[in-house]
């Protein structure tokens, strides 16, 4: 216990000695995990500076409505103004600091402070504020903004004051696969919050690689059983499978091509909007998550003719991932609550116009990832206790772990660089 | 995490350096709400070294009847002694360490520590401690005392060894205001404790102001429309309720002249035993907290001949507010529980002959502050949320929120003049 | 709240200056039992430096079982291995960390983990990891093993690189008291875990004095009168129960001498691996912890021909104490679980033959220790509220806590010499 001040936090300097003691292909230090000054700094460093995945267009279709999101002790509102456009605030009022939206999704006309009933519009200016001394300037007690870029319908946010430039780079490559699934013309099925009892990095780890994925029961009726395998690490008896699973990608190379979709893999996880996408097929029906392939929503979304499109995978650094099907697209975004929480947002779209209960079924729709991500979060929880024992040291990752190993490699590119700031 | 010593805690200065930072008029740094230091600071040098207000004597009406409250971590024990004079002690036993009293209230012969029996007279002095060494000596194992100041009913202690020495001069001010209401003569009709989601700066600053009162329905009740507003600032739509309350002003004045009542407005917040009082009127029949302004209680207090006295209003830095009706008085103690949390004692006293059912009843009696509290509570926690994220900047404070402003200069004022020791 | 790095944590120094301010024969300074700092040297001077017992042999009688206990956040695994000896290990994967083994108590075949699968054999070698890159060295990442020593079926583990040596000399005093009772023909009729509202010292310090034993009213029908005081400190009305007490003490004499048990005090309380054991008699039967002192199991343990053996009586530094009567066992290890929790595992050991239901009963084998735990909780919450109050003082031992003093004096030598190391 100590009363040093709060200032002169971004001495990062320990934690750089610290991620000097990594060997290359192999896991944090535990105290990167566990430490709740390592989390501060990412915090810092991580949250507040780079971009962020918070939601998409489906969640804030109409003028006046806002999705609130979390990020540490940082609250964002993302709203859509009286003109139809796409803002983002700190959710702090300007006089006393009170919060101004509590719930994670709503409508408003304007945003009132329920302290002392400030006002601002839904553009941030502020509107109505009695008895201000003449000194106060109105034009400047406006709500602080927060820099805000959707692609093709996924909304990112960034609290820095100089976002990472290079999202605009990404827009370009990212935008052509995800925009014919149309989520400017979807709405949410379904949403889940579940809290992991993990670090954030614990979280992400887990989701990018599949080595674990024997835990998964339900999601591996939709991958093929050669799924992450180099050709010459197929085992003999699934010599039959793994030819089902090329002609799979053939057949759907040539669906993807005929409807003028692009699907080649592109990976760039080490810039700051490090990212990897590519569409591969689904085993079984090949239309979506379901236990036998089927599709899972009878509109299929946008203007898509085929339900057979497999899977569009999307990973962006540092807290999203997402799948898109013909038929519905998930979407999930991975936010700090302590060194050791971790709260994952998941979010089903289907077509606007699909209709609860007769397109689709909630309970069908959801019963793989609400199912994996319990699984997930035990996995994840299993792994914080072990890391912040004295007795663990970091341990080498598998040839199926590489992607864990950039994200890794992410992390620690970007303490480097913002520590430099 | 580090592991420097607790020893050089009072090291303020990076404090100091954040208050310089608070432009005046506007409300503090985040950090004073949230960092842990902060608070600990705070217990330090503002909990264990002013006068805080922690109870009436009609909490401790007869021989070895006690009140304990907690300071923070420090616990304190107000005894009524078998001469029925008022002793306050620290609650921790000389052997070993462990709490005497575990109780709120109670009545106790001796006070005997659960662990090993070591008994204590109701003045403190170790009777009974079986097996001492030869070395020990017992004369200096008494009770720690500590400072207790009654001001006519009204119970101040001070944990510093040197308490602020202005409480005498206040005492001065404050006591023929507050003796009309006769505490000694009361006795306690109800108890609430409600534990706020914030800093107990918070819950102060709250109750400075009644710029927010739009939020608390039933004490608008209480209030006149116009209340806090200066006679410019009335708008014409409310004219006739300011005359009326202007009339009841008048009327109010001629009734405390008539019955030899001090009334006039008496504001030195700035000093260590910082305050403010007056006596007001109330809307409606004027008498007391009721929807109607009727009295809640029949038996009035003391020898008051007359229900319609209106409010006396009593604040003292930093931790009380307090309303003497003729038929009841209010008392309030904030109490800091951590950084982020505070306890709210809210007492209500009447006639100690009022009878229950008959005079009053306890859920008319305690309805507008109980929702009001309630409320307020409400009001805190949303601003400690958003004080706490980065994105809060600190705001200016309207013209109605003068008194905001007094307790935050005097905190800034205590937190310098304390650490300069 | 500050970010400085988590690496130099051993500096003591601030801990052995408070230290220093303890006179003899006095409680330690609050911060000891309350600081968040200290309990973290506490964890790495004491926990992860000296030996802890962590429970018996009859919780892993057979190939393949284990138990699991947690130091603080440090998790070990005793287990049995295929050869039927015990190994311990760190309760850490050496892939990215997973826990291990979740239950207290289990079997297993081999160790795998839950997360990828990676297998451990019973010794601790990696058996299974698929995909692992050339570079890594399978024969590297067996379990980390953990220093593990039986004494007379007593297991202590000992998480240093170099454990004090003195345990051997321990070993060879207390076995000989320990071994007629044949810990290894035992199994486990009960086991409780209490989590202790309180620092882990109190809770030993609490167990080190009867001296509140007027608190255990169940106990207190185990023990004389007149336990504990000397001869000239037996008051003249308990005359005659001391003069039975004397008897029944020479009667316990020449029983052991018939049956060749060791009896004798023997006290080494200061030493690294510090200790003290004795056989004594019980009241009333004198046979076990029963109101009347009669056995509460029919089946004796091991080759014990006579019930009447007393109490075997034995504490070992930092974290154990044990009675073994001619009936039954029981253990007690206390394991810190935060600054102010700790938890208290207790076990009772019966004849392996012994027939619940018929030899024994649960509730009546359990009945005065589970009470007499829950008011000792009671106790140590008491005095870690007042401990952590500013108002504390450290105050004088009473003669009667004389073993409390030498646990303080253990902990502080302790400190000093892992510290200077």
């Amino acid at each position: 216990m100590t009363l040093t001040t709060t200032t002169p936090r971004l001495d990062a300097g320990w934690l750089l000695d610290l991620l000097d003691t990594r060997p290359r292909g192999h896991s944090l230090p535990g105290a990167c995990y566990s430490d709740p000054a390592v989390h501060e700094l990412d915090l810092r460093l991580i949250w507040q500076r780079q971009w962020i995945f918070v939601g998409s267009v489906a969640e804030v279709p109409e003028e006046g409505d806002f999705l609130s999101i979390d990020l540490g002790s940082a609250s964002v509102v993302v709203l859509r103004d009286d003109d139809g456009r796409l803002q983002a605030f700190r959710n702090v009022c300007r006089h006393r600091g009170s919060r101004l939206v509590t719930e994670s999704h709503g409508c408003v006309g304007n945003i009132v402070c329920g302290y002392h009933h400030w006002t601002y519009a839904t553009d941030g200016r502020l509107l109505h504020a009695p008895q201000l001394p003449p000194t106060a300037e109105r034009a400047a007690l406006g709500l602080r903004t927060v820099h805000l870029r959707e692609v093709a319908g996924l909304l990112f946010v960034c609290l820095a004051a100089e976002p990472p430039g290079d999202i605009e780079d990404v827009a370009r490559v990212v935008a052509p696969y995800v925009a014919p699934h149309a989520l400017d013309r979807t709405k949410v099925a379904a949403q889940t919050d579940l809290v992991e009892h993990g670090n954030w990095k614990l979280t992400m780890e887990n989701n990018r690689e599949c080595y674990h994925c024997d835990g998964h029961p339900e999601l591996l009726c939709s991958f093929f059983p050669t799924w992450g395998l180099a050709d010459h690490q197929v085992p003999e008896r699934l010599r039959a499978d793994h030819d089902r699973y090329l002609l799979a990608q053939v057949d759907l190379e040539r669906r993807s091509e005929d409807l003028g979709l692009p699907y080649a893999l592109v990976e760039d996880l080490g810039r700051p909007v490090g990212f990897r996408l590519h569409r591969e097929p689904l085993d079984g029906a090949g239309e979506s998550f379901s236990p036998d392939g089927t599709r899972l929503v009878g509109r299929l979304l946008g203007d898509l003719p085929d339900a057979r499109l497999g899977r569009l995978g999307l990973h962006t650094q540092p807290n999203a991932w997402f799948h898109a099907q013909a038929d519905h697209v998930v979407t999930f975004a991975a936010l700090p609550v302590s060194v050791d929480r971790t709260l994952v947002r998941t979010t089903w779209l289907v077509h606007e116009d699909a209709v609860e209960g007769v397109d689709y079924d909630v309970a069908s729709l959801t019963a793989t990832w609400r199912a994996t991500n319990e699984q997930d979060a035990a996995f994840v929880a299993l792994t914080q206790a072990g890391v912040a024992d004295p007795g663990y040291e970091p341990g080498p990752y598998s040839e199926a772990e590489e992607q864990v190993e950039a994200f890794v490699a992410w992390y620690d590119a970007r303490i480097r660089e913002e520590a430099a700031r």
